[in-house]
């Protein structure tokens, strides 16, 4: 059952198109954990009351959206040297978008119950999952597999790699902190992304 | 932890496939709020009439993807002469983006209780959020960043501007006269689309 | 308020993009109609028997379906030798796409009251608008602003707009029947989508 | 009403986005069927109970994911020789993602009954009818229509034909087994894909 040769090659512009198409749903289905309030005769006050006890559901609707959009632009960064694809990559890309696409169950969980050290654990736990996963796939990319088009220097591609790793860290530090508070753990978790954007925007200065 | 020069470029065509995707859901989510009803040996009558009391769910699902269709057309002929984008003006974007998905909340919220104040101001401020997000795009890429490929001369650029403020500064208008009349405003948020469409279409001839 | 000249051109590409997303998402979300049976303690009789009397959900699943299916042919044929839109155009595809995300709400309704005239008339009439807005948009690109790249003759073209006008004849010919059976205008809507497909296939010989 | 020869080709490439847009949304609408659970003032140890208790919906969502990523793959590699497609090929693919947008339900159903055999079987049928519409699909695109736009040897394609027919072959040996046992035919299904993805690897090395 070995097989031949002549597989086609993979080319990462249908990767990228696809997991396009994955991330953007999983950012648009997070709305749907926001359910209208069913209110028999409601006034204002009534309706502006449930809509504000939502704000759990809204907080981690906004917190999902901005650490899946995190990844997106990391997506689009790592794969953008990239043009042929190996199987392995593939896969690795797979199991990246099997994390993300999991991501509205935990969030829907979280905004149901913001207090509770299981649904901030768990939450804490998923996010670590898919930074991991798109770790390890950045470690193979550029380190393991050297899948890069141009030749970016030794030294860059560990920096990134070393900067991808404070995700994963932080994200374990904050799911050991849920032990000790879940307000400050979701602290944590609210900080991580603008971690990944200030830099950013200091290199293109 | 500064970033090296290296950091690739982001090309707008990636960004322009991801707002088409979300976009697109987004248009197509809307849907999901038109519950059919569940009656008990329906007969004609006792159907249509239900069907018929759907009446302002429909209308908030016309209303919203007509929104969302404008600026879809708006986002189009605003990247169609970027080439490259900066990490701002893609944060920007994913920010409009966040408006964007937020959108099937209010509309649904809109059709569950059209005569409610609080419903038809929370609709009017989800569109203004959404329009000034993309206001504040439409600014800083084609007046603080200059980022269009082709010389378009700056008087254009200033004439786009000031067209573009007209859709928050009507949603703003019509959230203040949901304190006089609900209906007034509904009738504000459905002309302000077509104030979109009739001077592109004088511009063509 | 006159728009100036320096607007810029709408490409299709984007246009198919954004309508291959609309519809590959409403092709899907059809499938959320079907909902798994919830029973106490079911065995293999009851569940089987349960998933039976789904029969008319099934039904409407691969009815609506194939009629998007169809649509999405169709749509890709009349836009393939089309290079740049007007704003016309890009509207006439707006209302149409409009008309196609709405379509999972009455392929829900036929199939929960797959007797009901009053169901089996709108699923009609949502055909029927579908059909109809598409023949506008190709009475409009091929006949009235002539926009296709390439000089296909007049004869072809207006052979192709006859042809196109069928769909909405039978979709009108099945809510007409209804008054007098319900079976009948359904079989009817199940066999229109053939005759799309019959004639290509001959022609392609 | 013949069609006459100027009916434009059909090219692959809006044929592959279309595929890659419904198969980027089968995966992620994957995801819904696992609800929140809800509890009345719910501590660490219910909610984490109720959470293990979703166990069957967590393992039928993953095998889903897996088994439409590998056929995402699988179709990249078919079509990435293949250049126009035919009316044939068209519908062919059409019906290959018809059977792909129902697996969310035969994957709900196992995720909530996964010791009924009756689940067990009409999720095994779900993923044979979509094995065989693939097969089928590569059989006519690769040995009866020959449409690979490199000449890829005879030999080949032949052996991925028969390949290809090991899955469909394995999912009837799956169902046959629930006769026997259930927890035996799933241990089946979750065997499979790996099969895909292991030749896939020996053979690039």
């Amino acid at each position: 059952m070995l097989q031949p040769e002549t597989e086609p090659p993979i080319l990462t512009n249908r990767i990228e198109a696809f997991s396009d198409g994955v991330i953007a749903i999983v950012v648009t289905l997070l709305v749907l954990e926001l359910r209208v309030p069913h209110l028999e005769g409601a006034d204002t006050a009534a309706l502006s009351a449930a809509v504000a006890a939502l704000a759990p559901k809204f907080l981690s609707f906004v917190m999902s959206f901005v650490f899946v959009a995190v990844f997106w632009v990391a997506h689009h960064q790592l794969y953008h040297p990239i043009e042929r694809s190996t199987p392995t990559l593939l896969w690795l890309n797979n199991i990246f978008l099997l994390c993300l696409t999991f991501i509205p169950f935990p969030t829907a969980m979280l905004g149901e119950y913001p207090d509770n050290p299981f649904a901030v654990t768990f939450f804490g736990a998923a996010m670590l999952a898919a930074s991991l996963s798109f770790s390890l796939m950045r470690w193979y990319a550029t380190l393991k597999a050297s899948l890069a088009r141009e030749d970016i220097d030794l030294q860059t591609r560990q920096w990134a790699m070393r900067r991808s790793l404070i995700g994963p860290g932080l994200y374990l530090a904050g799911i050991i902190v849920t032990v000790l508070n879940t307000a400050l753990a979701i602290s944590i978790y609210l900080v991580i992304p603008l971690l990944y954007l200030v830099p950013v925007r200091l290199g293109k200065k």
